[in-house]
């Protein structure tokens, strides 16, 4: 209905007009910084090829979905689900396509766990007939599988699992019961209302040959299981299913709980590539070699990365835009009527989002290391060498937990850094926010599996002060480190970094101090004998100094060697890099400082030199976060559109689109109406 | 409908049994330390009064209200607000019970600005016939307003408001008009739906006396406005209003735009107690005292501290309980078959939550001495005297800053410490965390207005510097800490303080490092003449520093004086204190060193004490939260229930309470169908 706003204008200077200035004012190359981002891997192909599609189809249309109940949002899940499934046959797209429409839509499909997690194990943990006869109809899609191992009791710790799977050698046939309600499964996706396979994860409890009818469990072995009827889609008798409910995130994906009363399965569904029992006897055969599972944890924690760069990226363009755009005050040492200054301009705004702009770049650069070495590893182990696994697996956790930590926290910072606006539904962080704060504890919490990494480093600490290690095949990255920096810190020799200065001798002060806090822990686990527990924070803490010295290692060693960048915008990403590396740095000074890797003179000196980065970095923030290419209708944000059209935007959003306003209300607390001419309180109270 | 896990239990040792063992072992006195909380206020007896009523009342029942969508919950809202209200009437509930059933419900009224600031405003800016006609029509709810003071261009900086309020001398009206659409009001509560009236702030535009037809502005001021018909409830012609649509948090409220096309309003509108505008000349009278208004910021800000004590205490509740009740892994130098830890037994979970535990009790103490604080200066203010208005709004400033960043954050850090059972709606922390998080945001940007706290205190100690206040009834609690280091600090002189060992020196060395940032600053701005805008960061530091020091001085000050609790319980309040100070001083610990509030070897020794104040606080966790009596209505939380019946209780609402369970979906996605002889893809589509 047309009125008198539709001819308003927002005030002057307009956000096309200062991000236009914004572009206008630097000199990055910024076709040639996302070719050098995204290019190599893909992205901006595979995104060119199905954004179009995806645009073309209003299933997909983000603007008004936050409006919906949890039940609809489910079935709007699946409902795009399955038309992207229909896109994906119709066009022809590779596995990677169908992955980067999903990204794009950005909203978890309930088919999720069918495609990754059950495919997946099938691939790696059935035996070669189990393969030939499950493929087929998974890829497909004539079965729908989900992967069940988590319980409502037991999460992190895969051996405290409840539910059992007894073999009954007189049937052949395994028996699943979970004893207690904490051997529910829960959490798995895709399981409560979409699937009706399943791996299930259970003890695996056998005949125990030295006492008749007792029985021994052999741990936790997968199963596939049919779990729901093929036609009416109900789950089997013995078996009770369902959808946990309302989560932070998520709203489209329907996890599972899942009981078992002395449901049955055929022998055959143990998957068997690794482990087997006897049909006949009940009796287990040992896995031959199972560390290869460490390789897809591995592989699972490097997407992990990867994905979070994408997602801290996101975040910091829709900060840096507005932030921009936004004006509010004047300078005080100005004259009172000078013109508002861009928000951005204020050094406590860009200590908030230039630092994360840094970060995503840190991580990108590390993704790709994680990603080539992965590969090699990888080689490697199909060659039968499992040198490099304990290597790969320690830091893949100690990153993970840095990571994640490091993208769940900066999307929470930018969108405090946009003001009151940050708040509302037009900031296109929101989902992305409680959608993203799964990632602190799945895939292994980040508190626990730092002393994965911590445990790698004593190991590896101790070889170093024994001396090192004979077998040179074994030396890895770590024992480098070590190598250099373990005689200066024996040796307590102060040393003249100078990492004002000298890119290089931030990489060496950052390696400095996380080799000394190995040393420590080293010290009082190894030497003094301390409690484990007693040490968990300190494993954590040297968890996360040896992960930030190899984000800023690897964000280093990608500078120097990069021979496909304009100079003048690789010196803008060496800025880059002295602030992600400065910044870190400054935060946890005291470790710096106490360990001798940086001084006391130089550490005094370094607020300002934040400043100054930020200072030089601050004209190019447009166009860095440009480059990641990041599509509208990704970021699905009034505040960080590309055209800078915030307010025309948020004001389109409230006043054309929000459903709530064709409500009319009665709000005269004597009478029980409540929408004018319409609903009672009656209608309300049947939802609770 | 019965099925075989009704007969199932939890494995052993039960939620129940963990619990009350924590409670037996614990010498704490609970119902004391509750009255000495929560007795003198009288919260503990109004919510004894109020809660039954509402438990009665179905309407309130929370555990499945997130699976609505946000109009149903604005319903929902508007629906419990008319109830609570006649509840009100019913029982004769006064304004603070009225207020505590709503903090009970804790699903933000629709009619929260009625209740807050529009009856408020007119309380304090309407002239006496103004207050005559217009507070009994708002006090029985015969009109319902609100109060429309930020734009969608503007929050912060209210001067830079668009809304035009232009006097008509030949008609006596005053002409509302919205020049822009940047000028539209928004995200005023109470608005978008509800009222019927509004306070709304606009700059006064009046003829300037030495230019004909033209218009001089005299700033923002207040209008009452009503802006619905009464009858219709629709808006009136020149006025385009609606719901700005969903947010982060709020789903029952109403949040606002609201433009004006030359809409007239007559003279009486203009709340005329302080300023006024001649009727016939349109000549504009001064503001006699407008520094009350900082009185009643002062006191928002006040009961925003006391409110994020009882947010953090909730979050900090339900940590605890839970991480009581949840076991994972055996003690890695224990055998490997023992029993396996409640997680709250591990460090790297203890330092996530004890420390936020006594930040609640910090929180307290600091809530007290404001409220304190502010009864005397209004008192004094009554009086004439403003001496003590700019120390009051300073010291608010930046602890309403450092108070709700400590409760927004706490909050999140209690979530991820649950594992992965903190992302599910049984938490319940989701929707504390998505209301919460706007109070960084509201009344004051948490950055932002550190600027006023610092610029109170660089002038302060450019007295100090000077020599000190002539005016000894000025001297406020600044000057005494001033007057008390800065000649130690300008000595340069080290401080033996004894932060391990003496309570008070505690309190020192949070003073001394608190005061030597403003000197600091006081030596870049006053001194060094350095631009206001490079020194930002500086005076956020300063502070949060001064704040730190303030919540470490209010909560010893009242552990000290304290005369009504027994010694034992005392005793652990003490090392609740310690905890706090040391757990806030060792974050900062390169702040402490370098200005010589702590030194090098008690800093070495400070990780080690907060495991030992953390080790000794464990056996009294679960009673120190007990003590809060947050009632399991009001924590809507499975993990964080009184009886520990945390697995029955998410079992119950995955099971039993959950809407999506009653959908049968086909998953074929050749077909369109979604939910199994039901909806197709059209209901969905509709919705978008």
């Amino acid at each position: 209905m047309p009125d008198f706003t539709d001819t308003l204008r927002p005030a002057q200077p307009s956000g096309p007009d200062s991000l236009a200035k914004e572009r206008a004012g630097s000199t990055l190359a910024i076709d040639h910084l996302s070719a050098h981002l995204l290019g190599t891997d893909g992205l901006l192909a595979r995104q060119s090829k199905v954004l179009p599609i995806i645009l073309s189809e209003p299933l997909f249309s983000k603007t008004t979905q936050q409006n919906l109940s949890r039940p609809e949002r489910y079935k709007l899940g699946l409902a795009r689900g399955k038309l992207l499934r229909r896109l994906a046959d119709k066009h022809a797209w590779t596995p990677e396509e169908h992955e980067t429409a999903e990204y794009l839509v950005d909203d978890v499909s309930p088919y999720m766990l069918h495609m990754g997690m059950f495919v997946t194990t099938i691939r790696e943990q059935a035996s070669d007939a189990q393969r030939a006869y499950w493929l087929p109809l998974i890829e497909e899609w004539k079965i729908i599988g989900a992967y069940a191992q988590t319980e409502l009791g037991h999460g992190s710790n895969v051996r405290g699992l409840e539910l059992q799977a007894r073999y009954d050698v007189g049937t052949r046939e395994f028996v699943l019961h979970s004893p207690t309600l904490t051997a529910s499964k829960w959490w798995n996706g895709t399981l409560g209302r979409t699937a009706n396979h399943a791996i299930v994860v259970a003890q695996l409890m056998l005949p125990d040959p030295n006492a008749q009818g007792k029985y021994v469990s052999h741990g936790p072995h997968p199963f596939i299981v049919q779990v729901r009827d093929m036609k009416t889609h109900l789950p089997f008798k013995g078996i009770v299913i369902g959808d946990i409910g309302p989560k932070y995130g998520y709203a489209s994906m329907d996890n599972a709980y899942m009981l078992f009363n002395n449901f049955r399965i055929p022998h055959s569904a143990l998957l068997s590539r690794y482990s087997s029992v006897d049909r006949e006897t009940g009796a287990y055969a040992k896995p031959k070699e199972s560390a290869v599972v460490y390789g897809t944890l591995t592989f699972m924690r490097s997407k992990i990365i990867q994905h979070a760069r994408l997602v801290l990226a996101r975040a910091v363009t829709v900060a840096v835009r507005y932030t921009a755009v936004r004006r509010q005050f004047v300078d005080r040492d100005g004259p009172s009527n000078g013109p508002e200054l861009p928000v951005l301009d204020y050094p406590t705004v860009q200590i908030r989002i230039l630092p994360l702009l840094a970060t995503a770049f840190a991580l990108h650069y590390t993704a790709l290391a994680m990603h080539t070495i992965y590969n090699s590893t990888r080689k490697e182990i199909e060659a039968g060498n499992f040198n490099s696994l304990a290597y790969m697996h320690s830091m893949s956790s100690g990153l993970k937990s840095l990571c994640t930590t490091l993208a769940a926290d900066g999307i929470e910072t930018c969108r405090r850094a946009l003001g009151g606006h940050g708040f509302g539904g037009g900031s296109g962080l929101i989902q992305l926010n409680n959608d993203y704060l799964s990632k602190p504890t799945v895939e292994g919490d980040n508190w626990m599996i730092t002393q994965q990494t911590a445990a790698y480093l004593v190991k590896k600490m101790a070889r170093a002060v024994a001396g090192g290690t004979a077998d040179a095949s074994a030396t890895d990255e770590i024992d480098v480190q070590f190598g250099t920096y373990l005689p200066l810190i024996r040796g307590a020799r102060q040393c003249e970094y100078d990492i004002l200065a000298r890119d290089k001798d931030l990489v060496k002060s950052f390696q400095h101090r996380a080799t000394s806090l190995a040393y420590n822990v080293y010290l009082a686990r190894i030497v003094n004998k301390k409690p484990w527990t007693s040490l968990m924070i300190d494993f954590h803490k040297l968890s996360k100094a040896q992960s930030q010295s190899i984000l800023v290692t690897k964000f280093h060693d990608a500078l120097s060697s990069n021979k496909d960048l304009p100079p003048t915008t690789r010196n803008i990403l060496w800025d880059v890099f002295r602030l992600f590396a400065s910044y870190t740095l400054e935060a946890e000074r005291y470790e710096f400082f106490t360990c001798g890797a940086a001084s006391r003179k130089q550490l005094e000196a370094l607020p300002a030199r934040v400043l100054e980065l930020m200072a030089r970095i601050r004209p190019h923030a447009v166009p860095l976060v440009d480059a990641w290419k990041i599509p509208d209708y990704l970021l699905d944000s009034a505040l960080g559109r590309y055209d800078g059209r915030v307010y025309e935007d948020l004001f389109n959003r409230a006043h054309r689109l929000n459903p709530l306003n064709k409500v009319t209300v009665n709000p005269n607390y004597w009478e029980d109406e409540i929408v004018k001419g319409g609903e009672d309180i009656d209608a309300i109270r049947a939802k609770l």
